[in-house]
């Protein structure tokens, strides 16, 4: 079996959709179900909503179950609103509890008591534990659907115990181990403990160095934890070190993914990123908010410039260079905007005090500044042959792209070590801010020179 | 034990360094092999060269290759160069082949002949294997380190079988399953051959549903199937469906941290993320080559506005709204391109036709524009006083807007589609290329504003 690509999903669909327009029940289930879920989301995806009620009565809550897990979060709402209450509520208490907690805080207030109501007693209380926990937090995406073994057991009893819980609990290859009060004291691969002899303790053959994190630790900090050491699996605790749940490679993915994403849409400018079969109108919503505020900061630019209309007249020629002087302030400003918020994604920052960082920075901007600058005042020479006019633009783009450098790397840094979003900081934000530096300095220049009569063109 | 924050491994290699300074081999390996591997890495990569060769003396080559999986990349050149060669070889020869072929990669040609002529045979002919595949692709992330077992085995001998590999396997999660002619027919999960009875056969109870991966695969397509099915582990195979390797989900999470940096990179204009401990000036060679290539567009627009210098002359407040034209223009295409990208990197633009993606990105540059120019109308109206100045910004931004749009969008995933790599249409690029459309835009409309004598200003 290869990976379904979106043409082969279609075909296949073509010929499982008869079964389905003809009520042949035995053939759809045998046909949908052979494939992964993945696919089935994709597929189910796709459907009109008649089609998708015909589905729901030719599944298992437990299929269907396997279906939702592989829905895009957003997406999962209109489907749940639109089953049976009943069978949501049985759909729900299939899905492995961080998952089926991720729906529920999708969905209103109302519908969620009504599901929890009619959910089994046990599923019920592990999804509101769950629901607790604040978002993009450990708590948020762990499971409580582990296996734990107790340090005074034997291998053999330990395996034992392991048969009876595999099939529902979210991953056997890490078993964590506790004592008598619930404390986590150590843990064992699977890989360990089919190699060891069945009457040794386990305690003889766990590792008591286990790392854990806390319940409220950032789920970013988890992705970088299970990335650098290479866990399939993590166990949560409380400030007491009892064990709350496990949080497993897959959801990490998640994160990694949405986190990335995040972080991208950020410096583009986007507030969420969009699907592409989104329609115009939709993803124009997204993008006009941005667009908006970027208009009224342009104007402040513009305004600024009129201030500047006398020195303008003077000498028409220097409106030339301000998209030059103004694109290369935005561009190296965007340079050190990225590289600051990926060495805050990835934590790389946190060994060097801002003050360092800001030396660093300056240090770069004089070097590309003074590159730039000279360069441009070479190519003015030779284009206009005005050596005062080259060393205005030269001088302009130096000092521009030095405040633009050390601009584009604090404003981000200064937010998170405040603990505000640096969301602000996104890409056009630091770019109209180095725009506005840019053409003030350039201006302000060109206003000195001016008055000192050297600008002759 | 917790993750170690920078601060705590300082504090903990503070206590350690004493052993090493006082020649205490005994307390410096037991608190040295106490912490994470990852850990390790982390300060062994801190050390001066002395004391990395003292380092290199005291640990076992099989606990120095922990140490080199977890140093990055590109830092292992160093440490392998400056090692006894020998040493070096036996230490190459226990990390997992995945990771020692990618190290033997980053060293020159006669450096990896002479380790490869030392290694033992069997791990040297592992590497060599790998070492033939190209860089990104499935083949080149697999490791040859996996279990198999055939499909006439009894569930008794697999385990056997597995208990005696599991040492030296990458994985035993999942155990993949050949026939006589090493095809690959089907795979078993270790949860389910624990619960299966010792006496069933292989065929009974593994699933014949195996998705694989073609070894030419691209590892960005690779990622996408694992995080979307949720698998551990991933067979490899050749044309004939040969088993040729499996990669793990470790191996997956560095590349998508690798492919998400790659594409944030590009929106930035950096060629090559930097590290925060690097130098000014390393940090200003690799923003360099982008910042001069962009000065010279840069004087391509300065050289367009020169064209209208006459215009400039009679109406000088035209430049004042240079920058904001080019500014909203270049924020649109960077919104426009930061989605293209992201669907080209998520496969989702696979499903819609070039056709269609054109349609929506014009409507929604349609609706941008149209918001954006009669705002700035308004605007310009109200603080001018000048209607036809207002109508010659907004009508300019609404058709800046709608290309820009267009360009930030196709210019992708034209490339994308040519099999260009759409490196070259990064953030700074587009941002520049739609500065000189919407300058063109702005003063040809201008020009003929002025010729129909409509501007008093």
């Amino acid at each position: 079996m290869e990976y379904l690509e979106e043409q082969e999903r279609r075909e296949l669909w073509e010929k499982i959709q008869d079964a389905l327009f003809n009520d042949q029940i035995d053939q759809f289930r045998a046909e949908f179900l052979e494939m992964h879920p993945y696919d089935q989301a994709k597929i189910f995806e796709e459907q009109t909503q008649d089609i998708r009620m015909q589905i729901y009565t030719y599944l298992s809550p437990e299929e269907m179950a396997d279906v939702m897990e592989h829905i895009d979060l957003e997406e999962t709402e209109t489907y749940f609103t639109e089953m049976d209450p009943r069978f949501a509520a049985q759909v729900l208490s299939e899905i492995s509890t961080d998952d089926a907690a991720d729906i529920l805080n999708e969905l209103d207030k109302n519908q969620v008591a009504s599901y929890l109501t009619i959910m089994d007693d046990e599923a019920a209380s592990d999804i509101k534990e769950l629901l607790y926990y604040e978002e993009k937090t450990a708590g948020s995406i762990m499971t409580t659907e582990f296996v734990v073994v107790h340090a005074n057991q034997t291998v053999r009893e330990a395996m034992l115990h392991l048969r009876k819980e595999a099939p529902d609990a979210e991953t056997i290859y890490y078993i964590f181990v506790i004592d008598e009060d619930k404390h986590l004291v150590g843990v064992i691969s699977l890989r360990d403990l089919i190699i060891a002899e069945d009457e040794w303790y386990i305690s003889e053959v766990m590792s008591d160095r286990v790392v854990s994190v806390q319940v409220g630790e950032d789920q970013e900090e988890v992705a970088r934890m299970m990335r650098d050491y290479n866990f399939l699996a993590l166990p949560v605790t409380d400030f007491q070190n009892h064990l709350l749940g496990i949080i497993t490679v897959d959801d990490v993915m998640d994160v990694m993914e949405e986190e990335a994403s995040d972080d991208y849409s950020k410096l583009a400018g986007v507030s969420d990123m969009e699907r592409p079969d989104e329609h115009a109108f939709q993803a124009a919503k997204k993008r006009l908010p941005w667009l908006v505020i970027l208009l009224f900061l342009g104007t402040l630019t513009a305004n600024l410039i009129g201030q500047f209309e006398h020195t303008l007249n003077e000498v028409a020629i220097l409106a030339v260079f301000i998209p030059l002087i103004a694109g290369m302030a935005g561009n190296t400003g965007t340079q050190a905007l990225a590289v600051a918020v990926r060495s805050i994604a990835t934590g790389d920052n946190e060994k060097d005090g801002i003050f360092k960082l800001v030396l660093r920075e300056a240090g770069t901007g004089l070097i590309t500044g003074t590159t730039c600058g000279v360069l441009i005042t070479g190519i003015v020479y030779v284009w206009k042959g005005d050596f005062f006019l080259g060393l205005l633009v030269g001088i302009s783009i130096m000092a521009a792209l030095i405040v633009a450098t050390l601009a584009g790397a604090l404003v981000p840094l200064i937010m998170h070590k405040l603990n505000v979003d640096p969301a602000v900081a996104s890409g056009p934000f630091i770019t109209t801010i180095n725009d506005i530096i840019s053409i003030l300095i350039y201006f302000g220049m060109a206003s000195t020179f001016l008055k000192l009569h050297l600008l002759i063109s």
